[in-house]
């Protein structure tokens, strides 16, 4: 059957139903270039307005996976785990979960991506550790996988191709905030990396791509549905993103970040939300997997399995240094300076993560542009969090730069994102729900 | 200002309300090349499904006629006339049109398209004329029209390029059907032509774009909605289309069916009826310039004037042989057959304007793509309409083929679409309102 890619876009636009041959081959046509652009495009924005069915949507998933090469990972330990986030600021939670994990016996194997806008990439902040390679090819993960438990790479061109040809088109045509497709992209590049359990943390606030929690449900319950359909093992963690995750913001800094939760240092109120956050994700996936549960997260990294863990990884992925037992190895900015609360003593009430993202954008650690170089020591680390006592004049966030100048103007922005309040404010919860 | 496309994009597809500065970059963008087709694309089904506003419509409809050269008729005699229909089956209005209301003391400067599917173009009927020229330039049109008050082309390339640009990306995207899209196209081009007074003939039934009442009622007012937004004068006729206009459809015999029209030769009762909507749209558009009404086009036509205009006419667009005076020499199709009423006698119920058309198609009298060459001798003419009496046995219709074969399947095929009934049947009106 050729794809008849007129009555496909006409099918979409009068909100009708495709079949799932239909789905197939425009996932197969879109992969090897056989649909012009302009036909793809105005099928994405049908798809926009007349969104995809749950069912559709498992379909496009599974085609998706199906148009280029898959991980296999026959040979490896059972379970197959893959972690994602939807992206926030300050989010370093893969870094440490996935040697928790691993220690725990899990086999996690993850492509990740590369950061745009406020939202940091695993990638880079990996990247940000001399010498670590994010660049193996299938057979060197499978390799690694098998040895220690964990291997992480930047996405391989191969896999998911019609995902790449779609993404990029709903970049350039307003597209990208489609639930079905955004959960047909993330699931299908899943799908094709071979993981057969997936814990996914879906962000909500102003340093997240869904911004209120009627989007964020939204989102969060297609992606648990059309996973489901797609025979995957999964768990959703709603978590909030209206305020950074735990310290650090920046990718050398959040590198930091991690290696201190799994040493056991002892870890500001910050960072021990950040630590909390990890261990709620463990859990989460621990029990999907049947393999324990929260205090068996908690017990690896006690015991220093998930730090030793953590090093033969980072040795493993070509870590030029020992950044583990020296996290001063890694890069720094030249310029470090306390900003301090220029409003009375209180409780802060908002410490907008948009604002942070934007302010280590600003400082050279995030990318305005897909080709934008970043600077890995640059970044902004807080001092205080929603609900916490501050006095006035005590230091609310350290700011990492390369020069006064942007130290100047990313620090009086940054302040702008925070409020302080004479009265009490309670802390905000860290897991909003979890389906 | 440079054209921000995402945010276009964005507010479309948002169902918000473009700026006319917004809507002028685009239409130049898109005559330029400067968007790429995707992005029009994905704006274009964004339009389809969030419809632009009346004033936006405007807003297009002039941006596009002013995205290339415009004819400028200064110096020609006022009124500017041009006539439009949005297309049937044996619709040769324009051939018989054109030459009464130039002898009423109108000038008529059109630009007129091919025909595609059952839809028969202007150009094309007039090309099976020998030596007619459709592709008078700019300058030659406007000294035609000053010497003799008509002047007909095949649309030239440099007006409303920006409309090409969307009308091919629309043809690919399924987004045809958007009334703003049609009628920002077809009045960009009438504006672009320099008319200032335009009569639109929207059809209405199987033979025509819009099937039903309501559809035909939608995009009949739009254009008069719009128009008038535009400056322009209109009048809008919604006419019938359920069954052929007049006796015939195929190219040289609309031509000759003209041709008597105007040589008052003896009509069919099929081709009084054809006559008679050309008196009345005639008429419509007289009253609209204040220069007489139906009677002053009936007295044209009695006095010979307007047949003597079409001989004018037709020499000075290089009509190489006097078809006028001897109509046998325009091409004729090999074979004639007539089909003979199989049913019993009754009155003819249903005559089906879609079937008649593709009956056309088939036999090699219009396109079903755009590259295809047409047989201009081929065709249909019918001898009954709704509403007529016919005995069993009667002639139905006449089939001009170049075989026999095609011509037992087509014969075959438009029988299909004829119905006799035992009762008497009303005639149908041949206008349906005037807006």
């Amino acid at each position: 059957m050729t794809l008849d890619v007129q009555h496909l876009i006409a099918t979409r636009r009068d909100g009708g139903k495709h079949t799932r041959e239909e789905i197939d081959r425009l996932a197969e046509a879109a992969a090897h270039g056989d649909i012009p652009d302009y036909q793809l495009s105005a099928w994405l924005m049908a798809a926009y307005l007349r969104p995809l069915s749950i069912e559709e949507t498992a379909w496009l998933t599974l085609a998706l996976a199906g148009s280029g090469a898959r991980l296999d990972l026959t040979g490896l330990p059972k379970p197959w785990v893959d972690k994602h986030s939807t992206g926030g600021v300050g989010d370093k939670t893969t870094i440490a979960l996935l040697p928790i994990l691993a220690a725990c016996g899990l086999t996690l194997v993850k492509m990740s991506g590369r950061g745009l806008g406020i939202t940091g990439g695993t990638i880079d902040k990996l990247a940000s550790v001399p010498g670590f390679r994010t660049d193996l090819s299938p057979a060197q993960m499978k390799e690694q996988a098998l040895r220690i438990g964990i291997a992480l790479t930047g996405q391989t061109p191969d896999l998911a191709p019609a995902d790449k040809v779609l993404y990029a088109l709903r970049d350039a045509t307003g597209t990208v905030g489609s639930v079905p497709l955004i959960v047909s992209s993330v699931l299908s590049k899943k799908i094709a990396g071979g993981a057969e359990t997936i814990v996914l943390d879906v962000k909500c606030g102003s340093g997240a791509l869904a911004k209120t929690e009627a989007q964020v449900h939204e989102l969060a319950s297609a992606l648990r549905h059309v996973a489901v359909e797609c025979g995957l093992n999964v768990r959703v963690a709603l978590t909030d993103m209206e305020q950074p995750l735990g310290a650090a913001a920046g990718n050398a800094l959040e590198v930091v970040e991690a290696i201190r939760f799994l040493r056991n240092d002892p870890g500001s109120p910050q960072e021990e939300r950040f630590r909390s956050l990890c261990h709620d994700l463990a859990g989460l996936t621990l029990q999907a997997v049947g393999m324990g549960d929260r205090s068996a997260s908690e017990e690896a990294v006690r015991s220093g399995r998930a730090l030793e863990k953590m090093r033969v990884w980072f040795e493993a992925q070509g870590a030029a240094e020992d950044v583990i037992s020296e996290p001063e190895r890694l890069p720094r900015a030249r310029t470090v300076r306390l900003i301090e609360n220029p409003h009375g003593a209180g409780w802060v009430e908002r410490m907008d993560a948009n604002t942070v993202g934007q302010g280590v954008v600003r400082l050279g650690g995030g990318r305005k542009r897909k080709e934008d170089l970043i600077d890995p020591g640059v970044g902004i680390v807080l001092r205080a969090h929603v609900g916490c006592r501050v006095e006035a004049g005590q230091p609310l966030f350290e700011v990492h730069a390369s020069d006064e100048a942007t130290l100047e103007k990313v620090a009086a922005r940054v302040l702008q994102g925070i409020t302080v309040s004479p009265e009490p404010v309670p802390e905000r919860p860290l897991v909003l729900e979890v389906l």
